[in-house]
C-alpha cells in the first residue's frame, strides 16, 4: 500500500520545502513524497460520437492529440519520472516554470492564464479512515485548445463518475468542449470537499459527546490536532475561492462563455466549503473553551470535598488533642459528664459547620 | 406533527451534505429531511379587479398562468416529489443547475439573475417553544415576468398576512406588479427574524438572571448551545446583506424602479437584524466571561474557609500534641497552672491570626 | 418625571422590535415606549431680519410654512400621535416609509436622500445621574427646500443654544438657509456626545481607582455592565460616521457648497467620538484582565499562608504523636533530655523550612 | 518648571472635551490646560541669501510677511492669549474653524486643505525622563503661499536643528521654498517619535528582564499602565499614515513637485513607527501571558510542597493517634517489637509516597 | 567571526533608530552594527559571450562600467564607508534619500521607481546553528539601465549559486539582461526564505514534542521567545509581498515585459512564505494553550492527590483523638471489643470515601 502524507502530523513542517535556493527557476526535479512506484499515463479521447479509452507506457503515444479536433483528456498519476513531464511540456509547449510548479507538491492553489493554456493546482484530499486524518495530494490541470492535462501525484482519485459519464454519454459531457471537462474535474474537487468535511463534522461530534461525557486530558490532545487539521483544510480551500472567480472572470478563449453558469455554481460549493470550515474552527475553538471550564469544575468540585472535611474535623480533632493533654491539673478530666459534654460540643460544632455549608450552596 | 431540523444539535452537522460527487451537474436528487408527507400546491392569481385563489393537485393546473397578464403566485410545499418540480422548471424554462439549488436544503443564501427570472434562496426561521431552539427551513422564490414561484419544505410559513392582504385588496399589493410581491416575500422573512430574535433576546435574558443568582455547571452547557445558535444564525442572516443589496442594484428589468425604496428599506431591516446578531453574541461571550470568573471567585472563597480553619486549628492542635506526649520529664505536665496558661495562649494564638486574616480582607 | 429607556439594561433586549411582520410596508404605528403624555409641536421661523417661535396646538398651523421664503424649523417633542405626523406627511410629501422609520424608535442611525428632501435618524444621548447609566431617543430630522422638521420622542433636547443664537441673531445662523441650520442640530448631537463621553469617562475612572484599591465581587457585574453600554454607545455612534459622509458627499440641491466644510468640521468630531468610545472599550477590557489577575494573585497569597502554616505545623505535629503513642517499650520516653531535644528538633525543623520558604520567596 | 500633561494618566480622560454643546461653530476659546504664563512669538525670515530671526512681542509686527516673496515661519507658543490668533488669523484669512482647531487642543492628527493654504494638525511627543511616562502636545502647522505659521501650546520644540540649518545655511533649506520648511517641521516631529520609541523600548527591555527575573504584583499595575500608554501613541501615529500620504497626494499649488520625494520619505519612516508601535504592543500583551503563567506555575509550587508534606505526614500522624489511643485491651502495646515496627512501618509508608511523587515528578 | 544581530534578542528594541532627529535629509551616516572590518567590493561584468570578475578597492574601478552594453553587477559588503558609497552615488546619479536609506540598516523591505533606476531594500535572513536564532541584515538593491548594485552589511550571502551561473553560462543569465539578474537576486532571497523555515519548523517541531512529554517551566520562555521570532519574520516577509507586487504592476523601462511571468513566479513563493509564517504563528499560539491546559490538569493532579489523602486519613484521625482522650469516665475505654471495633469503623469509614472518590472518577 503506498504511504501518504498526512495533514495533520507535525511532521509536514519539515516538508514544506522548495526548490533549493539558487538554481535556475525552471530546473525540473521532483519535491515530494515518492508516493507511487511506476507513473501511469492514461488517455481519454471522445466527441460526441466516440471515445477511446487507452493505458499507454509511452508518453509520445499522446502526442498526436495535440491537432485532433476531438476532446482529450490524458491524465499522468505520479510526478517522479521527470523525463517524461519534460518531453510532454516541450510538445505541448508548455512553460518551464509551470512545469516546476506541477513537480513542486506544496503549492498553495492558483490559476494561471498563460494565454494559449489555462494552470491550475489545486488540492485533491482524502480521509483515511484508519489514521482518521485528512490527506491531501496535488492536482495540476492544464485546459488547452482541445485537450485537457491532469496530473496527479499517485494513483486513485475523486474522477471515475466523470470518466464514466464519458463511457456511457451520460449528461452533457460529450457534447461539450473541453472546458466543461475541464469544470468537471473541478467540481469533482470541490463536490469531494463535502465528503470529506462530513467525515471531519463527525469526528467532532464524536469529540463533543466526549467531551460532555467524560473530559480526559486526552482529549486536549485531539482538539489540538483538529485545530492543525482545520489550519490545513483552510489552506487547501481559501485560495480556491479566489482561483474560481479566476475562472470565471477570466476573458480567455477557451472558455466558452455557456460555461459560466457552471462556474458560478461551482463558485457557490466553493464559499459553502468554506464556511463550513470556519464554522467547524469556531466549533473546535468553543470545544476547547468547555474542556477548560469543565476542568476548572472539577477542580472546584475536588476543593470543597476537602474543604468541607477538613473544616468539620480539624475542629474537632483539636478538642480531642486538648483532652489528650498529660497536665495533673485538668479537673474536667474527672468529670462524670465531661465525657458526653465533649461528644455533644463536637456535634453541634459539626452541625453548624455544615449548615454554614448548606447555606453556602458547597453542599 | 411533522420533524425539524434545530439548528442547535450537532446532529446537524452531518447532513450539510451535498450532491454526490461526481454525478453530472442538475442532476434532480432531493437532499435534506423528508418534512411533509405529501407537497401541497397553491396559487393565487390577481390583478388590480379580481382575485382567484386555489390548491390544485397536479402541477399543470398553474401551468396557464405562465402567459396570462395578471400576477400569479404558485406557491409549493414539500419538495420530495421531484417529477412536480421538473415539470414545473421544463414549462417555466427553468435551469437545471436552479432547479438543484432548490432541491438541496443546505443552500447558503444568494440571489442569481437569469435575465429572463431572478431567484433567490433564503433562509425561514421559526422559533420552537417546546425545545427553545430556532429551526430553519430553506425558502426558494422566482421572480419572473408576471408570476412569483415560491418553494418551502413544508406547510406553514410566515405569509399569511400577505395573502390577507392580496384577498382584502389591503394596502397597495394589488395594485402593484409580481416585483411588489417578490419584495413583500422578502420582506415578511426579515420582519419574521425580528421576532425570533426578540424570543432568542428573552432566552439570553433569563441565561444571564440565572448566571448572576446562581451559576450551575448546566449554565455552561447552555451558553455554549447558545452560542452554535448565534453561528447559526448568524450564516443565515450575513448573506442576506448580500443578497439583497444585490436585488437593489440588479438592472433587471423585471424589478421596477418603484420597487427600489422598499427594497432599501428591507435593507437597513437586514442591517439592523445583523446589528442584533452580533450584540447578542458579545453578550453571549460576555456571560462566559463571567461565568469563568464567579467560577473562580466561587473557588476562592472555598479556599479562604479552608485557610481560616486550617491555619488557626493546626498550631493549636500541635501545642495540645506537645502536651500528650508521654516524656516522664515533663516538668510543665505538674504545674497547677500550666494547664489554664495553655489556654491562654491558645486563645491569643487564634486571636493573632484572625487579626491578621481581617487585615488581609478575608474575613 | 417621564420614564426613560436605560440603555444598559437586559429589559431593553425585548424592546427591539419591529413592525408585526406581515403588516403592509408604510403602515404608521408607534413602536416604543410612550415617553411623554401630550405631544408638542413647535415652530421658529425666522430671516435675517424677523423671527417669530410659538408653540401651536394643531399641526396645521404650520403647513403655510411650506411655500414661505422664510427658514422654519418645526419641532415635534412626542410620537404616540399617529394622526398629526400622518396629516404633516400628507402635506409636506413625506414617504410613508419614511413617516414608519420615525414612528419606530429602534432605528439604526441613517441617511436617505429623497431628492425633494433629506431625511437623517440619529440617536440622541442623555446622561442620567441618578441610574448613572446612559439614556438615548430616536432624532429624525428632515431638510426640505426652505423647512427642518425635528421629530424627538419627549420633551427636552440639547438644542436651546440653537435657539438662543436664532432669537438672538448670534453667529451666522439667522443669515444662513435650511441647510445651515440643518449641520447646527447634527453638531449640537455630536457635541454633546462629548459631554455624555466625558461622564462616561469619570465613571470608568472611578472604577479603575476601586479596582486598584480593592477589587470586590461587584466590580466585576460593574464591569460588565460598562461593556454593555459601551456596545450601546457603538451602536449609536459608529453608523453616524457613515450619515456624516453621506451628507457631505451628497450632491444634494439642498445642500449649498458653503456649508461642506462644517460637515467636514462634524465630521472630525465623530471620528474623535468613535476613538474615544475605543478607547474606553479597550480600558473596560483591560480592567477585566487586571480584575481576573488581582482575584488570580489573591488566590495565590492565601494558598501561601495555609501552605506555610500547614507544612510547618504538620511535621511537628507528628513528632509529638509518636510521644504520645502508648507502647511500653519507648525508652526514650524516660531519659531526662529527651523531651527537651525533641524541641529542639522541632524547632530546628520549622527553621528549616521558614529558610527553605525564604529561599522561594513565599514569605 | 512648566506642567505637562501625562499620556499615561487616567485623569486624562477628563480632559478630552470639546467646545460647549451648541455655541456656535468658529466661536474661538482655549480649550486645554494652560501650559505657558505668556505666548512667545518669533519669526524666522529668510530667502537664498539672507535671514532674519526676531522675537516680537505684538503679532502685528509679523503681518506685513504675508505679502513678501521671502520664507516666512512664523512661531507662536502658547495658546490662551486668544486676541492675538484672531488678529492673526484675519490678517492671513484663516478659516474661523481651522482657529478652533487650533485652540482645541485634543485633536486627532489631520490634514485639511483650505486651497489658499494647507493646514496640519499633529501631536509632538516629548519623554518625561522624571515620570517616565510620555507627554503629548498639539502642533498645528499652516502651509501658505510664501509662509508658514506653526502654533505650539508651550516653548520648547523639536525644530532647533531646523533653526540651526536655517541660520548657516546648512543643507538645501536656504534654497528651497516654503513647502520645504513644511515638510522638514512634519520630519522632525517623525524623526523625534523614533527617539521616544527608544526610550519606550528601554522601558519595556527593564519591564521584561524584571518579569522573568522576579515577577511582582507591581509589574501587572505597569503593563497595564504600558499597555495605556500604546493605545495613546497609537492614536497620536495612526492618522499619521493617512495625514502624509494626504499632503503626498494633495495637488495642492502649494506643494511643488520636487519636495514629493521627501514627502514619501517621511512616509515611510511614519509606517516604520507604526510597525514599531504595533510590535511593542505584540511584546506588552506577550508580557501579561507570560506573568499570568508565571503567577499559575508559582501557585503550582507551592501546592505541590504542600501536598507532599501533607500527604506524607497525614497518614503518619493517623498512624501515631491511633497507639495513643487509651483503650485497655491494645495487646501491641506490650509487645517489645511493636514501637520499633511502627516506625519502619511509617518509614516505609513515607518512602512509598516519595517513590510515587517521584515518578510523578512533583519533585 | 563577525558579530551578528539577533532577531529575538530584546536588545534589538533599542537598536530600532534613525537618523538625529533635525539633521538634514540625505545625511549620510552609517546606523546600525559595524558588522566587517573593511568593505569589500567585487564586481561581475558579462554578456553572452564573455564575463569577467574582479575584486578591487577601489570604488572608482566600477564607475567605467555605467554606460558599456554589458550588463554589470557591483557588490559591495560592508556599509560603514560612507565616502565609498558616495562616490559611487555621484558617479550613477543616486538620490541622497536613497543612500541614506542604504546606510540606515533597519529599513521595513520597500520599492521606489526613480525612473532611471529601481530601488529596493529587503532582509536577507540566516539561521545562526549556534544560538538556534534567525539573523537578519539589509540587503538594497539598486536596477538601473544595464547594472546592477547591491549593498550588504556583511561579507557572505546566499547568491553564490547564482554566481556560478554566470560563472558557467548555465541557465538563461548570460543571455538576459540586468532586469533578469535583478529578479535572480530577489528570487535567491526568497528561496533563502525556505530554508530558514524548514529550520524553524524543525525547531517548533522539537517544542511540541517536548511540550507533549514534559512541560517544564522553561518551554514557556520558548514559546515566548518563539512568538517574537515571528513577529520579527513577519516584519521581513509581509511588506515583500506589496514590494514584489509593485515590480510587478511598474510600468518602467527597466523591466522587460518577459521577465513578468518569473515576477509572477517569486510573488506566488512570497505567498508561500507568508502563509507558512502565519500556520506558524498559529501553531506557537496553539502551543501556549496546550502548555496553560497542561499546568491546570497538573495542579489538578496534584490536588486530587491532596484531597484523597487528607479526607481518608483526617476523620481517622479525628477517632483516633477522641480515644486519646484522658476523661476518666470514658466507659468504652474498657470494653474488650471496642479496640477492634474502633479498627472496622475506621476501615468502613476509609472504604465508603474510596467508593465516593471512585465514584466521582479521581482515582
Amino acid at each position: 500500500m503506498e504511504m501518504t502524507r498526512k495533514l495533520k502530523q507535525p511532521k509536514s513542517i519539515k516538508k514544506r520545502r522548495y526548490r533549493k535556493a539558487g538554481t535556475p527557476p525552471g530546473t525540473l526535479e521532483y519535491i515530494g513524497e515518492k508516493k507511487a512506484e511506476t507513473i501511469r499515463i492514461t488517455y481519454l479521447d471522445y466527441d460526441e460520437k466516440d471515445m477511446v479509452e487507452k493505458q499507454v507506457s509511452k508518453i509520445e503515444e499522446c502526442f498526436p492529440f495535440k491537432s485532433t479536433p476531438t476532446v482529450t483528456w490524458i491524465n499522468i498519476d505520479g510526478l517522479h519520472d521527470i523525463e517524461t513531464i519534460e518531453k510532454l511540456g516541450n510538445q505541448f509547449d508548455l512553460h518551464p516554470l509551470m512545469l516546476e510548479d506541477i513537480l513542486h507538491t506544496e503549492q498553495r492553489p492558483k490559476i494561471e492564464d498563460f494565454e494559449k493554456y489555462i494552470f491550475i493546482v489545486l488540492r485533491m484530499l482524502t480521509y483515511n479512515n484508519e489514521t482518521q486524518a485528512v490527506e491531501s495530494e496535488q492536482l495540476s490541470i492544464v485546459l488547452g485548445q482541445n485537450y485537457v492535462i491532469s496530473f496527479q501525484e499517485r494513483v486513485g482519485d475523486v474522477f471515475d463518475p466523470i470518466r464514466e459519464r464519458i463511457r456511457n454519454a451520460k449528461g452533457r459531457i460529450r457534447k461539450m468542449g473541453p472546458d466543461y471537462l475541464y469544470y468537471s474535474l473541478v467540481d469533482a474537487i470541490v463536490d469531494n470537499y463535502f465528503t470529506i468535511l462530513e467525515k471531519v463534522g463527525e469526528k467532532i461530534e464524536l469529540m463533543e459527546e466526549e467531551l460532555v461525557s467524560e473530559p480526559t486530558e486526552n482529549i486536549l490532545q485531539q482538539i489540538h490536532s483538529m485545530k492543525r487539521e482545520m489550519i490545513s483544510l483552510r489552506r487547501s480551500v481559501w485560495p480556491l475561492r479566489e482561483l474560481i472567480s479566476g475562472l470565471q472572470r477570466s476573458d480567455s478563449a477557451l472558455i466558452q462563455e455557456s460555461t459560466g453558469i457552471y462556474l458560478r455554481d461551482v463558485y457557490d460549493h466553493t464559499i459553502q466549503v468554506i464556511d463550513t470550515v470556519e464554522s467547524f474552527r469556531d466549533m473546535v475553538s468553543g470545544m476547547l473553551d468547555i474542556y477548560l471550564s469543565s476542568i476548572s469544575n472539577k477542580m472546584n468540585a475536588v476543593m470543597k470535598v476537602l474543604t468541607i472535611i477538613a473544616t468539620i474535623f480539624i475542629p474537632l480533632t483539636f478538642i480531642a488533642g486538648v483532652y489528650g493533654m498529660n497536665f495533673e491539673n485538668m479537673p474536667e478530666l474527672k468529670l462524670w459528664w465531661a465525657y458526653p459534654l465533649v461528644w455533644i460540643v463536637m456535634i453541634v460544632v459539626a452541625a453548624i459547620m455544615l449548615v454554614f455549608f448548606r447555606r453556602k450552596k458547597w453542599l
